[in-house]
């Protein structure tokens, strides 16, 4: 009887966070999918259009941004990269939790075009860890570790948009974190308002 | 690092939808302390003040309404009920999940003094079990149905007001979820802001 519809599931965060482990623990739930990104640029070997990415021409792409086709985008040396609206939604319907792992600019884009969307902004343990983390590498200049902490500075900056925040102290209890968020996300009221019509049915029929 | 505030969690459902039960076993647990209501009736033998109520006269009560010391009150069969704030915020402060099992309208009442509140609505497995359980008393004359239906009605019109609703199908089951609701609220940015200053504070230092 609870919300059978599927939720987009945003996960941004600093460098060394973690994420790309979590969400590959995460994607091993039947529950969740993989959003698949739409990309201009080349396919390396082995990778394959809607597996790894959807492959599109310049014009394709443009022609996409133009029908408002893409949740978010933007251009990276020269290339096109998107998450397609259509795929989303399609797993959203089969009620899969979709999975974007994407750096915040792009999540507040998606967050606009897609308000129901649930941001999570996934940390480091402990501001010691990120420090470590942040300054660790003895081969990077001083102006590397000030571009990282400005880009940092940056994530963490908007955090407040976030719905969520999630410390990955253990990749074992963040996963669960987050499951724990979308099972709770779906017991929210405002996904579940069929339950007053099928009370409403059931009160005329007494 | 993740919020220490605690959580008022408000637990509101039609009759037969188990509230008692579960909100029994959730204090079995050292984290949720149950909101002690205020009143002016007489206590009964073996009811402590301050432990089962807190006993007032009624012109305590009263200057108690007009300092805006309650969260909600009513006034059933010539006593006053009601919920003192200072007790649920002690709670709060101390980092307990703090609950309030009450009707949709005190729920309300609370959560315009305490937006933060959270409104869990309970409901029962499903509407042909609450069908069962509100006409299944073979005793009660037609009218006494319909009062009870009416009142199941007025319950069931303001669920969009909840934030979630949890569905007892079973007291274990009910009772993790509700757990997840609380843990997946704490894990809130709003609730977690400070993160924010922690970082900005690291940033500076590096």
């Amino acid at each position: 009887m609870i919300s059978e519809k599927g939720i987009l599931l945003i996960i941004s965060g600093p460098s060394g966070a973690g994420k790309g482990t979590v969400v590959s623990e995460l994607k091993k739930h039947g529950d969740y999918a993989l959003s698949i990104s739409a990309t201009t640029r080349q396919p390396r070997i082995n990778e394959q259009d809607g597996i790894h990415y959807f492959f599109k021409t310049k014009e394709c792409f443009e022609k996409m941004i133009e029908n408002k086709e893409l949740l978010e985008y933007a251009c990276f040396c020269g290339n096109y990269y998107g998450t397609p609206a259509s795929y989303v939604y399609e797993q959203i319907e089969k009620n899969k939790t979709v999975i974007l792992e994407i750096e915040v600019q792009g999540a507040l884009q998606v967050k606009e075009s897609y308000p129901e969307a649930i941001l999570v902004f996934l940390t480091p343990p402990s501001m010691e860890e990120l420090e470590r983390r942040l300054v660790s590498r003895a081969t990077e200049t001083p102006d590397k570790i000030k571009l990282r902490l400005g880009r940092a500075k940056e994530e963490f900056d908007i955090i407040d948009k976030y719905d969520y925040i999630v410390i990955n102290d253990s990749v074992k209890r963040a996963v669960d974190d987050i499951n724990c968020i979308v099972k709770s996300e779906k017991m929210k009221a405002e996904r579940n308002i069929n339950l007053k019509e099928l009370f409403y049915n059931l009160c005329n029929n007494v």
